[in-house]
């Protein structure tokens, strides 16, 4: 019984939608099938493909690393211009169109950070990453001091508040304990969400600075081993990062939702203007020199779970301790190099496009390197086709973004300064960014592309298991629950990462996938070469692996006669939140109320995709028209536009997504019906009011491009 | 309303068990009803508790803690004949009739314990316990070292293997690992689970030897703020324990279900006979000491949730760590006093009986003397009532055990010395034993008992929220699931204190009462006078508020013109108990058919119960006989003891109630129809035949039983 089977039953029985599959005919359930192929077809493409994965290879994807791992490479260095240069130069030579497209982008880079304890007994803190005996980078004094991109310079002496996570629930319970933080340098361990939402949060509280910090319970000893014995992070360990308000817009802060040409004439915000700037000061630190800052504080203890894994109990403050904070960044118009790289297909009508930054905050082996390394060998197996005498039927784009680290920077400004041309052209988005920090294969991805990635992985064969990919996958993460699910489980897409642009803004379909695995180092010097050698992936087999599925799912969304987008399955998460609004508000008649035309536009969302399915399903490709074709894949691959709202969701209106975004206050993770559930959380009613409203247009627009599916495929079946 | 018409209700409405109570008449659900009394002697009862609740008093049971605390008083040692003869003489002036009764146990005292770390380093651990800065009692050189009671004497050089809790759990995990104890010696974390279960299980693997120790995580600084700043462990401080296998029998070894009479004749084991004896030595250590040896291990990293608090990543071992230690014991018969005070009512046909250890290992402030010094108070106003003019109805009798510590070994010599007159005339065992921790009170009960437990606690204001107990009790016992539940949750009697014999052996309807706080000092040195005074109960409140609890339940079951047990409570128990087992074998059709004759009798417990409260609610107690309410009392006291098999559990003959019982490899938790559900974990058809059958036969004695109860009320309810 191959996939497809098992999930059409599965849904028929479990939630009423049916799943009928893109696959053409009845074909599609052999075993044989790929969705979205003609049978006539299926030979062919499965040759192609079993050509394309054998060519990565794990020495090319080593090469690969340990050049792109060679020395620092900071976004708004020289170093990330090299960078860039050399993957122009690679992607040329495996036969791709490539080129650097530059944008100038406001960013800070760091020229002091200072932190010291000064009562209730002096201690020098900031101190710097230290180096590994036997790990040469680690010594390489170009690696920049821990800092926060986007904390503005200042300089604070104040007490210090513990706050756990600094996510709202923390905050919550220091209002019941009643510790104010206001005027205080507020002390959060890193986890359980964005650290630019912390600094949010920090700041709407009236903290003056925010210290954020790697506790050992979360990423370091109490996790497993550290660096160098093990892959977590060592007491010294620093996570640098950003915390610029992505989650009210990525990219260039004086530029928001334009591309941020070089042009000198071209339009900014003054800095005071930015909505998604942080007013106070923020930097990291590591546990060891939280320790210092932690076991100085009085107050009450730790409610339970604000207790981490450092050897004392933890105390609230504020008391007798005080620190001394000093943050001076050095802003300026940097310049960003994206690598942009084509391979023309028959017709440059439709784009599948792959991508990965290539900028780090140190050496970045995992992130990004592991992604950039196994691109590179995908796409040099995609060049070998071509040599070979394959065209692709479709034009693919691979990316390479810089500044990605700061802010999305370089993804946002192209699909900003490409977005007519992203929503009439691009049929999908392929992320992937921390490629591989071991062995477990995870992937987010908006609902219609799930079972393309779960069929797709079900082709290229595990290297620790010996099994598919989808088999080790589905056994890994059903594990935990001790249960026997039918499917492999895809998170939605929340943000992090370059897709962020793509889906959220563009609605294109998107996917992110990679290797995950025990991995303490992110953010920080010990990110490196040697690293992923020891603890990451020693013989490099998965970054060859993550090759092969980048090839595979890039050569399918390619080929494809029809796109395999399943609608079924996007209804039934679409229903299946409007459900959980709806028992949210059951006890509310007012929101209830509101909310009812959402429910409606789910249900008609949900006959809609029904309905495009089995027209779908009845298509006979041999005859298939390629006009037809072309315009039935058009109409499949604008469904996700429509459910974009053109004013935004309220707040901030770059976000246009109506059915998923990064949370306000939620960190990374994505919030589903994000414009009403918000409305939801805050009780604000004239805004629930608004977002239904645009929720449900969304939702009914989507239904009517449906509704062209179908007609088309009707029409095309009917031939 | 009160808690008995929320109870009715909720129970009709959930569970279709109508909970009628034995309130005599309508009367029970006015407020001023008591369960068990006349309407007419409500109001006499009232006056008589209010007196009685307005004599405790804090200063006096600060005093009595000072006083029991002024020495180390160790069982075997004179101190605690000292402590006994200091609680005769208090009992008597309070005007009971009080005697030492003594026994003679073999149990052991330490001659020498070491452990070193010889390899990779060494390290001469075993340290003792640490003095503390202004608390003087922490320097008396009277303390006795850190070790295990009935560890067997013995000398081992082996390599550590850490096996979490070492519970079942955890060598099933080890298992997986492959990594095997044999020949080892095992450290194992104190937590989840008596002592003596993690001996056995180490046995039972085939290890050498067994070190516990506190971790951090679980009672030390992750907790809390450590002793003298916070009531949680130090990391110097040791837990003492017996690790005698009580789960087999407690009380001597060497006399099992036989008093230790000091009778040199007296029938006594050889030691290599007794069931219940340790074989492999073992020693309790700090968390100082535990991180010397911890950070010493290689091999695998500890397993999810092995890790504790202490501040480096955990391994399992082997490796080259060798531990060397060295257990000489001194065995020896030694006295046990027990201190045993009457104040006889008006028949001496039916005891009312409290109890609470004194010895301790080394201050014993809040284990045992926080609910002797209650105990006391209780004692005290019980005796002042006498003095007014009061004369109990039925025999009040308070015992003061020696040596629980070690095994539970003067509550167990007397209950099995005077079995049969207990068992005739014993209407329930109220015990105390960890007495005041902080201030939330607690409660284990046999189920006919809950309900008495509950009123009586709403009678007695709460020093902290001048609510009453009940009130505080309820609010914050359900708090954490953020619910409101009906009624506050009593536990099962596991196992643990001196209720054990009275209600697993003798079946005499049992119940634990206390006040729970922040308490990390258990078994240490520091469990002292200055600990209770600066965390557990500052003020002495909660002291004097749990004498008011024993004595206004000593009183309730001590008046009641018929016996408050509540049975249909208990049906709604065995009924739930029934239908898990039923739902764990649904699948096995020979297993199911094993237990069908449980469910039968379960069914036919739960109609006799419905009867007998029906027919019992139907009383006018205004006309009963004296001799007709004996009898109906008698036989109401008399059902728990039809849920004892004559022949025990299997394996385990001492333990003779059916329905509860310590589980053998489940900790202190008590585990519900014990024979049958640990014969169905075991999968062994045969001894799960034998099980059924017996807590079938135990249940339908007790429905007749019931029957009896019904058909009496009746008789009396019809003259």
């Amino acid at each position: 019984m191959n996939r497809l089977e098992r999930c059409f039953g599965a849904a028929v029985l479990l939630v009423g939608v049916s799943l009928i599959s893109l696959a053409i005919s009845e074909g599609a359930q052999n075993a044989g099938a790929i969705p979205g192929f003609a049978p006539t077809r299926v030979e062919a493409e499965q040759q192609l493909e079993a050509k394309l994965r054998g060519i990565p290879d794990a020495a090319h994807a080593e090469a690969n690393l340990r050049h792109l791992t060679a020395e620092p490479h900071m976004a708004g260095t020289e170093a990330s211009r090299r960078v860039a240069e050399w993957l122009r130069d690679q992607y040329r030579s495996f036969g791709f169109d490539a080129e650097i497209v530059s944008y100038s982008a406001w960013f800070a880079l760091p020229r002091t950070v200072e932190l010291e304890l000064i009562a209730p007994k002096h201690a020098r803190l900031a101190s710097p990453e230290p180096p590994i005996q036997g790990d040469k980078s680690t010594y390489d004094k170009r690696a920049v001091a821990g800092f926060n991109t986007y904390s503005p310079s200042g300089e604070v002496t104040a007490p210090v508040v513990y706050v756990n996570y600094g996510a709202p629930d923390d905050y919550r319970e220091l209002d019941t304990l009643g510790v104010s933080v206001e005027g205080k340098i507020v002390l959060a361990r890193y986890g359980h969400g964005y650290r630019g939402i912390k600094a949010k949060l920090a700041e709407e509280h009236k903290a003056r600075a925010l210290i954020l910090y790697s506790d050992p319970q979360d990423d370091g000893y109490a996790a497993g081993d550290a660096y160098p014995h093990g892959p977590w992070r060592p007491m010294g360990g620093i996570q640098r990062g950003s915390v610029l308000y992505t989650q009210i817009y990525p990219g260039d802060p004086l530029a928001p939702g334009a591309a941020s040409t070089p042009d000198a004439n071209a339009k900014r915000l003054a800095p005071s203007d930015a909505a998604n700037l942080p007013h106070i000061p923020s930097m990291p630190i590591s546990a060891k020199d939280a320790a210092v800052i932690l076991s100085a504080l009085d107050g009450p203890p730790a409610p339970r779970g604000w207790q981490g894994g450092l050897p004392f109990t933890y105390h609230i403050g504020p008391g007798k301790a005080q620190a001394h904070m000093k943050v001076v960044m050095d802003f300026a118009e940097r310049p960003v190099y994206d690598v942009i790289s084509t391979l023309h297909g028959s017709s440059d009508d439709e784009w599948v496009i792959l991508g990965n930054h290539h900028d780090a905050w140190v050496y970045g082996a995992a992130d990004p390197g592991s992604g950039t390394a196994s691109m590179l060998e995908a796409a040099r197996a995609l060049g070998e086709l071509v040599r070979s005498g394959w065209k692709p039927r479709r034009t693919i784009i691979v990316c390479e973004w810089d500044a990605e680290e700061p802010g999305l920077i370089g993804s946002t400004a192209w699909v900003e300064a490409n977005l007519a041309a992203l929503q009439a052209h691009a049929v999908a988005y392929i992320n992937t960014d921390v490629g591989v920090t071991g062995p477990n294969f995870s992937a987010s991805a908006t609902p219609s592309l799930k079972n393309v990635v779960r069929d797709a992985t079900q082709d290229v064969p595990d290297p620790g298991t010996g099994a598919s990919v989808y088999r080790t996958w589905l056994v890994h993460d059903t594990r935990a629950e001790r249960m026997v699910t039918p499917e492999a489980p895809l998170g939605a897409l929340g943000a992090g990462s370059d897709f962020c642009p793509f889906f959220d803004h563009a609605g294109i379909p998107s996917m992110d996938i990679g290797f995950d695995g025990d991995y303490g180092v992110y953010h920080s010097l010990y990110d490196d070469f040697s690293w992923m050698k020891k603890f990451g992936d020693p013989t490099f087999a998965y970054h060859a692996t993550l090759a092969r599925i980048l090839g595979t799912l890039a050569l399918r969304l390619d080929e494809a006669d029809l796109l395999p987008f399943d609608y079924a399955a996007y209804a039934s998460e679409i229903v299946r939140a409007a459900d959980g609004l709806a028992s949210r508000t059951a006890k509310q008649q007012e929101q209830a109320a509101i909310l009812k035309p959402v429910l409606d536009a789910s249900a008609q969302f949900s006959a809609s995709a029904t309905r495009a399915s089995q027209a779908l399903a009845a298509i006979s490709s041999q005859s298939l028209d390629p006009a037809k074709a072309r315009e039935l894949n058009h109409a499949l691959a604008g469904v996700e536009q429509a459910l974009l709202s053109p004013d935004g969701l309220s707040g901030r209106p770059w976000f246009k997504h109506t059915v998923y975004a990064p949370g306000s206050y939620s960190g990374y993770a994505a919030e589903i019906m994000p414009g009403v559930s918000e409305a939801l959380d805050r009780g604000d009613l004239q805004v629930l009011q608004r977002e239904a409203n645009s929720l449900a247009a969304a939702l009914r627009r989507a239904a009517q491009r449906l509704d062209d599916v179908a007609r088309l495929a009707q029409d095309a079946a009917a031939r």
